[in-house]
C-alpha cells in the first residue's frame, strides 16, 4: 500500500513505553451476540483499565516523550476520554495538564478529568470550539498542544490495538472501528493493512456526525455545521486533512449508522455480553445490525473502545426492558 | 505454612494447559470506587472471556487431562458457571458433558450451558441435590464426576489467578475472595500465602449461605438446612472436609455480608466501574461497605469472578435510580 504517516516499527517501539495496564486487552469470541447478528463476533475490549477507554495507549506515548524531553505542561481539547487518559498518564510524570472541553460533554468524563488533577476549562460550544481554545492556550502559554488524531503519537498508541489483533486472532475477516477524529481508525487500519492485508477495515460513524465519512467518500475534507448524536466520543465536524489522507489509504469502507442502531447495539452488548459501553463503542454492532447480509457468515472483530457514560443517560438509553433477548 | 492439597509447581504447570483467553486478565486500580470505600481498590476482572467467569481456568485443566487420557464423558453439578465453562472446554475436545443443575438456577447460565451443546439435567431441589444426582450419574454411567472445589484441578485453575496477582501487583495488602465451595479461595489463598505471605486473605460469603464460613470459624464442617441469597454462585450448604482443611490453612478471615450490601456492591461496580457483575462478584465490595474502618487506607484487591446474570433480575437489583453517586 501507499505509505501512511504511520510506521509499524515505530508502533512496536511505542508499545514498549505504554504502561502494560493498557496492553494485551481481552479479545474473545462472544457467541451470545451471534444469533442476533448473523455472523461470528469477537470483541476487543478496551474498557477494563483505569480510564475505561483505549486513549491511554496514545497518552502514554505522548506523556512518556514529554517527560523525556523535560516538558512541564501540555494542553488538549477532548470530548472527555483523551483528557482523562492524558491526565492519568501525566500524573506521576510531573506534567501539568489542561483539558479544554465542551460544557455539553459527558459529565462523568469531566468529573474524572478533574479527579485526576488536570485543569479543566469548559467552552460554551462544541468540540471544534474546544479545539480552537486549546490551540490558543498552547500559543499563549508556549506549551505543547496535543491534537488527537493529528499528532502521530495518538495514532501510534491506538495502532498498538492493531498489533494485538493481528498477533492474536489472524483468522478474522473484518474489523469494525469507531470513526471520529481518525486516530483509532488510521492506527488500527495501518497495522491491519500492513500485516494482515486481507482483513477488511470498516469505519463506522453516526449519521448525526458524518463529516469524516463524507470526506472519505469524496476523497476531500467535508465539514458539517453541527452534529447530532449521542456518540459524544466521535462527534467532530472538521476532519483533519492529514488524517483523511491516511484514512483513504487504510479504510476499505466507511459507513454511517442511525442513533436507534447505536442504542440497540448498546442494549445488545449489555444483554448478551454483560458489557456497559459508551455509544461510540456500540458503533460496530450498530453497523452489523443495519446490514446483516453484508456480514453474514463472516468473522467480525469489533473494538469496544470506551465505557465512560453518565449513568442516568445510560439507564435511559438501555431502558428497563431489554430488547433482542435470544 | 502447613501444606494444603495444592502445589505451586503444579499450579504453574496447570497454567500452561489453559487456553490463553482465560489468562492474564485485567488487574487495575479503580479510583472512582475509592471515595465511597475509603481504601485503595484494585479489580481483578474475570468476566471478559467467552464464559464470563473464572471457571474456565479450572475446566481447561480438567478437559485437557481428560482428553489426554482418552476420556469421552464427564458430568458435574453446577450452579451454572462451572457447567458453562466445562461445556466450553469440552467442546472441540470430543468430550460429552452432562451438567446437573437446580431448576432454580439462573436462567441465563442454563441457556448458555445448552447453547454450548452440553446435556443439561435439572433437579427439583437445590445445588446439594444436583451434586447427589451428578454423583449418581457418574456411578451409573461409569464416567468422570467433576466435583468443584474437591477436585484439585478446579482449585489449581482458580489458583492461577493468584499467580497473576502476586506477579503483577506485589504491593497490595488484602485480597477479597468470594467463598462458595472453596476452589477460588483455597486456590488463590494457597498461592498468596506461598508467594506473598504478608498479604491478607479474606473470604466473603453471604449471610444467607454461611456454611463454609461457619465451618472455617469452628474448624469443623458445619452444614445448613437451606440457603437464602441472590448470590447463586456461592450458595452451598454442605462444605467438603478436604476443602475446609485447606481453607483453614490459607484464609486469614472469613466474613459474612448482608444481601443489601451485595446489591449495593453491584450498583457501585456498575455506577463507578462500568461493570456488570453477578452477585457473587460483588461480595468483596460488600465486605468493604460493611466494615470500612477495617480496610481504611489499605490496598485491597477484589476478584470480580463472574458476570452471568439474568438481565431482568439484574435491572431489578441495580434499579433505575443509581445509589452511591460520588
Amino acid at each position: 500500500m501507499q505509505e501512511t504517516r504511520l510506521d509499524t516499527a515505530r508502533i512496536r517501539a511505542a508499545r514498549r513505553v505504554i504502561d502494560p495496564i493498557f496492553l494485551n486487552t481481552p479479545l474473545y469470541r462472544c457467541e451470545p451476540l451471534e444469533p442476533a447478528l448473523g455472523c461470528t463476533v469477537s470483541i476487543k475490549l478496551e474498557t477494563a483499565n483505569p480510564v475505561r477507554s483505549f486513549k491511554g495507549r496514545g497518552t502514554e506515548v505522548v506523556a512518556s516523550l514529554l517527560a523525556d524531553i523535560g516538558s512541564r505542561a501540555v494542553v488538549c481539547a477532548s470530548a472527555g476520554n483523551l483528557g482523562q487518559a492524558l491526565a492519568w498518564s501525566a500524573r506521576g510524570r510531573g506534567l501539568d495538564v489542561t483539558v479544554v472541553a465542551s460544557r455539553f460533554a459527558t459529565a462523568a468524563k469531566l468529573d474524572r478529568i478533574r479527579a485526576l488533577d488536570a485543569r479543566l476549562e469548559l467552552v460554551d460550544g462544541d468540540h471544534e470550539m474546544a479545539r480552537e481554545r486549546a490551540a490558543a492556550i498552547a500559543r499563549h502559554d508556549g506549551i505543547r498542544l496535543l491534537e488527537d488524531s493529528l499528532d502521530i503519537e495518538t495514532c501510534e498508541g491506538a495502532a498498538t490495538i492493531g498489533l494485538e489483533l493481528v498477533d492474536t486472532a489472524p483468522s478474522f475477516d473484518t474489523v469494525l472501528i469507531a470513526l471520529g477524529g481518525g486516530a483509532l481508525a488510521t492506527g488500527v487500519g495501518h497495522v491491519v493493512k500492513a500485516l494482515a492485508p486481507d482483513v477488511e477495515v470498516i469505519c463506522v460513524q453516526p449519521l448525526g456526525a458524518p463529516a469524516m465519512t463524507h470526506s472519505w467518500r469524496r476523497r476531500r475534507v467535508v465539514t458539517t455545521d453541527s452534529t447530532n448524536t449521542i456518540a459524544d466520543g466521535v462527534a467532530g465536524r472538521c476532519p483533519i486533512p492529514a488524517v483523511l489522507d491516511d484514512l483513504l489509504l487504510v479504510a476499505d469502507d466507511a459507513v454511517l449508522v442511525q442513533e436507534a442502531s447505536i442504542i440497540a447495539g448498546m442494549r445488545m452488548l449489555l444483554d448478551h455480553a454483560g458489557l456497559v459501553v459508551e455509544p461510540s463503542a456500540a458503533l460496530g454492532v450498530a453497523a452489523i445490525l443495519e446490514d446483516r447480509d453484508r456480514f453474514a457468515g463472516r468473522h467480525v472483530v469489533t473494538i469496544v473502545c470506551g465505557s465512560n457514560v453518565d449513568v442516568d443517560a445510560y439507564h435511559r438509553w438501555v431502558g428497563a426492558a431489554p430488547v433482542h433477548r435470544s
